[in-house]
């Protein structure tokens, strides 16, 4: 499929304009829209380990439309426009802040090892982390000054994203204990409009979050493939499943 | 020597209290105060690399005595007391916060490396860093809700930190200049008295401070010895004359 109707009005996919660790980003014939593909792949170390996973394209993007369509309803604003189809979906474009947005409710994977924190200690206040999102760098871990002084961000964008992932943070850990799903932490991206607003874009899954069964205690994310402890999907499509039913 | 005329009294040395990478601190008979010795020793990587520099000591001991005298007359409360020997001093005695403070006017060293900044880029504004005092840990760098979540330090005493070293760097760029010398960055400590207050701490040397040579852009701190390019202590002699100059 490589068009869509949408508003009344067809629109085109174009140029592959970059191939990310899990997504594909199309150009349209309307500059202000893009056209995601969701991909099998699964990666960890930021790239270095990578492979198939047949099936997480399509799991990811039910999620990730369902969480966007959810936060849409609580007033959040974000990029997330249309559903084309199992694993594509119509986007605002926008111009993507290098800053990726870490909140932290309890301690888990690197925040415990540098810390030497408790497991799953709660963290209050809760954690804000902020990263350069460069590949080439390894995402560094950054703080305020330094945005500042590399010109990555200006003062009120660092103040709206931190602002915006806190009241995220709370819809989601409603949504997902509904779900009997504890919100461990997640990463999120935003990106400006042409008029300067700052949106939520990117993807709300697994690959991003850190999602424990209250139940069983297990893992319903992508740490599964970080440790090699199974197949991610079955997770994944447990989270999907208990997200349709009480949404 | 192990007492001093210090206030119309005799404060004498007590038991080792401990010995860290660059000085000796013991207790005395007042509990209020503490006597420290600067070893003669340079270490980097955090420890990992250590030698023996003669002069070290006796030349960080002065610089530093002098700094804190600057400060002091400028207002900046600090822990330092009284002059005991060219390699000794009295000091009150704090609860150091586990919080390193660095302050950077110029891009170096690890700021360069891991934002592939421009060497010896200005920054504007300043960049302040926090890291969590941890030689097990590495003294992993930590951001502000990480350090209120792990109960490392107060919001209070953040702003607290960070506001005061915006005032020394203030005052130090002024004096360095003076001797023809640019404050490339420094790291700093602070301790809480028993009624709160939080003084500045430890120690004011080219071992916790980059300095440049205005005339010929030579390194005169502790880089030097990171970089096993000479004599660190010429440097330091070369700082310690000039401050005492213009002083
Ligand atoms: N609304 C948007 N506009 C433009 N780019 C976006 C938008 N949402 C996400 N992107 C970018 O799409 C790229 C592809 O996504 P992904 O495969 O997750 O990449 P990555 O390898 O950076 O994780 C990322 O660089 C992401 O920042
Ligand atoms: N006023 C003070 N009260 C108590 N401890 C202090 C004071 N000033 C400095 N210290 C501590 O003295 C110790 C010895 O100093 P140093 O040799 O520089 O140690 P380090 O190996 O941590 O750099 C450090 O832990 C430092 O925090
Ligand atoms: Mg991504
Ligand atoms: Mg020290």
């Amino acid at each position: 499929m490589d068009s869509i109707e949408y508003e009344k009005r067809t629109i085109t996919r174009g140029a592959l304009k970059y191939t990310g660790k899990a997504k594909q980003v199309y150009t349209t014939d309307d500059p202000d829209i893009l056209w995601v593909h969701y991909l099998d792949q699964a990666t960890a170390l930021n790239g270095k380990v990578k492979e198939t996973i047949s099936g997480k394209g399509e799991l990811n993007s039910a999620i990730s439309q369902l969480l966007f369509n959810y936060l849409t309803g609580n007033n959040i604003k974000n990029h997330y426009l249309h559903s084309i189809s199992k694993t594509d979906e119509l986007i605002t474009s926008l111009d993507i802040l290098p800053i990726e947005v870490v909140t932290r409710n309890y301690a888990s994977g690197h925040f415990v090892s540098k810390f030497a924190a408790t497991p799953m200690q709660k963290l209050t206040p809760i954690v804000q982390e902020f990263y350069y999102k460069s590949d080439a760098l390894d995402d560094p871990f950054i703080n305020d000054s330094q945005i500042l002084a590399l010109n990555y961000a200006t003062n009120d964008e660092l103040t709206k994203l931190r602002a915006e992932s806190t009241i995220i943070n709370r819809h989601l850990i409603d949504l997902f204990r509904q779900a009997n799903i504890q919100l461990i932490d997640f990463k999120l991206e935003f990106g400006r409009t042409k008029n300067g607003d700052i949106l939520l874009a990117d993807e709300l899954s697994p690959d991003n979050m850190r999602l424990v069964d209250i139940a069983t205690g297990n893992s319903l994310d992508k740490d599964v493939f970080r440790k090699h402890s199974g197949d991610v999907t079955v997770g994944y499509q447990e989270v999907l499943t208990r997200l349709q039913q009480i949404i």
